[in-house]
């Protein structure tokens, strides 16, 4: 597909710096693995002159306009009359949309009143194809006019993004003469920088399937795309691909088309059928806090103990005062006895666990700023990482807790856990 | 000030939808505070031609433009070159800064290797005011042409956030006849439309000060602004409108110039030498998490324990199995028992805790996603408050976290803690 997609926001409340433009980023996102060229986002406010010229400027320098926001029933909701005015088209009533509000107003809330307002959602472009929302009100709309083909999307990102996902795509896939398919693979363990160095021959060379690497904090995404007929043939081309890559890069792979580590270790401890607990000092929280943000952790997260002072070391965890005193609370011997502590106290299968200086920085003892060290207890005896980065006191803790699941996956899949 | 700003995200890396544009999201706002009208943002990649198209569109629909990215020392960085360009004006080596570029990297990164390249970060346009950057090595720049002020930023959000406040602010500050303060009270307890519709008389009659709200998650900004000659005249302004606004809403607002719940909670804990521990069941970590993000604070949070399973309730917390079995896991008994355990276990001063549905959907005993049930364990007694909203499970868990720590802000501040 060689299109050109500009991307328009539509909303006072990003101009007011209310909220990010997190729409963009997502579409962006989307259409780079479609293939389809973004040259500019804009951002206009709820004011139907100045939306109108920004569709003007954009007619001129794309051929695919998407915008987002103001579809709402409000009357500062203009998108689809500003779009349709600038393109020649009138608005009609379309029933079976207005019979779907009604029945979401019913069905979806009760407690809310619905006014004729609402119907104004239900005014569409004459000659335009319906985006039907299933995760809101306002329904998305797509026609072509004068060789431009415009999308629109509601803005709330609850919506945005499958309607995005789940109506644009397939609309911009039949304006293609293929399917387009990507795979991600998710690297955590060495720099993008670094995992660019060992594909840069590859990334040059193939055409179809394309190889991209994304920097993510503390790990990279690479997507490898390919253009073909079929879905069936497009991953035909993407399997030796992907092989070829993992061969390259070995078990810093730790997923293909999973969302984070804690999301690769989940189903492995299900599998498994073993329970994880946590011990934290300097991550105060955040392994925990992550693992538990998924739906389903329960299944497989004993829980943990934020052990923050010394005291609560010794108390919950059972780490002996004289450890912490010779070898100070930051120390390879303390994370142990940490982790041991609470696969103990937790009852737990296996247990991980943090100590370092999260910063800003050194600690009290001498220790530098973003030295942590991380364990990993488990029925085959306790693993220790230790790791040294200084790079503010949240990316310290988000890259420590990516260790610690790191530790854990490495222990499932049977790859040495202590070095990476 | 009645000015109008454009801003303009120079980055490829946002077209491909890596990263969300927060830099704008934070100007904006920093420019509604001081009263500068923002109609438009533009977001272009790292291409000089479509750059300059940009430019050219922005300087004829705003006398402000502010430029953020492309100034780091890539031959991928052309902001300052193309916008010397299109305003005529020439680029010249300005030697102060390049000798603070040298001892940055001298002091900062030592293992870096300094290139001929970090040197085109000194090449700036002619007559123009250097932003000197203290948090990065590009220095932002300042100038006016044709009726038009220019500012460029650098876009890394670590570099581009203080530069903005302390470097873009002062320089626009100049541009007004006065200066424009503003005060931040942070809300809890309230909705937006709830806190709109108790002030709205009021916010349409004031002019100097203005009095405007910001929905965030779970709570709510209002921000009254002022302008005046001098910042202590416009301080004078706002103090009897942030009294009048504090009678209203009473002690909902549990703020000023302060960043979070948690933020407002530590130093009040600090004053009062008590420590906090936390129980977490629901919230899975995430209260500790939040408290341990802030620095210092060690000095008042002894720890946590997060009890995913009635197991470590029972074990590590105390809980009785009876309480448990009779009551279920999610009920205010637990809840009790869990913070007055947990007051035991990590003996600390002030114990909070949290148990309920963080879903999806409703859990094993019927009780409905959003149920939660938060109690605080003190030397003077527990206090228990019961939570019912369902709105996805990072909301419940954000808004339950939200919940413990007002909880302990009003216990702290001597008001009722079980209703708000």
């Amino acid at each position: 597909m060689a299109h050109t997609a500009e991307l328009i926001a539509v909303g006072t409340e990003l101009l007011l710096g209310n909220i990010a433009n997190t729409d963009a980023q997502m579409v962006s996102e989307g259409l780079s693995t479609l293939g389809v060229n973004v040259y500019y986002h804009t951002v206009v406010g709820d004011n139907p002159e100045r939306l109108k010229e920004a569709i003007e400027i954009a007619r001129k320098r794309a051929d695919v306009i998407i915008t987002t926001g103001g579809l709402g029933p409000t009357c500062d909701d203009l998108t689809k009359q500003t779009l349709a005015e600038v393109f020649g088209k009138k608005l009609v009533l379309h029933e079976p949309t207005a019979e779907r509000i009604k029945a979401y107003f019913t069905k979806r809330l009760p407690g809310a009143k619905f006014t004729e307002n609402n119907l104004q959602q239900a005014m569409l472009p004459e000659d335009c194809e319906i985006l039907q929302n299933d995760w809101g009100t306002a329904p998305g709309v797509a026609f072509e006019a004068d060789g431009v083909h415009v999308i629109m999307l509601p803005g709330p990102p609850g919506e945005c993004t499958p309607m995005f996902h789940h109506r644009a795509v397939p609309y911009l896939q039949k304006l293609s003469d293929g399917m387009i398919v990507s795979r991600s693979l998710r690297i955590f363990g060495s720099g993008e920088s670094a995992v660019e160095a060992l594909l840069r021959d590859r990334m040059n060379e193939l055409q179809n399937p394309t190889l991209a690497p994304y920097a993510k904090v503390g790990e990279v995404e690479l997507r490898i795309t390919a253009k073909a007929d079929t879905e069936e043939e497009a991953r035909r081309l993407i399997a030796p691909v992907e092989d070829e890559v993992r061969g390259i890069l070995g078990d810093i792979v730790y997923g293909a088309d999973v969302k984070s580590l804690e999301a690769a270790v989940l189903p492995l401890l299900e599998e498994k059928g073993l329970t994880l607990g946590t011990a934290e000092s300097c991550t105060g929280g955040l392994i925990a806090k992550r693992m538990t943000d998924l739906p389903g952790s329960s299944k497989v997260f004993a829980g943990g103990v934020v052990s923050y002072t010394n005291a609560v070391k010794q108390s919950l965890l059972g780490v002996p005062e004289a450890v912490l005193k010779e070898k100070g609370a930051v120390s390879e011997e303390v994370a142990r006895a940490m982790a041991e502590g609470a696969r103990k106290a937790l009852g737990c299968d296996l247990a991980v666990s943090s100590t370092g200086v999260a910063g800003p920085g050194p600690d009290g003892d001498g220790n530098p700023e973003g030295l942590v060290y991380l364990a990993l207890a488990t029925a085959d005896g306790t693993f220790v990482r230790k790791v040294a980065q200084g790079q503010g006191r949240d990316r310290i803790r988000t890259t420590a807790a990516h260790h610690a699941f790191d530790m854990v996956r490495r222990y499932l899949t049977g790859l040495p856990v202590e070095k990476i």
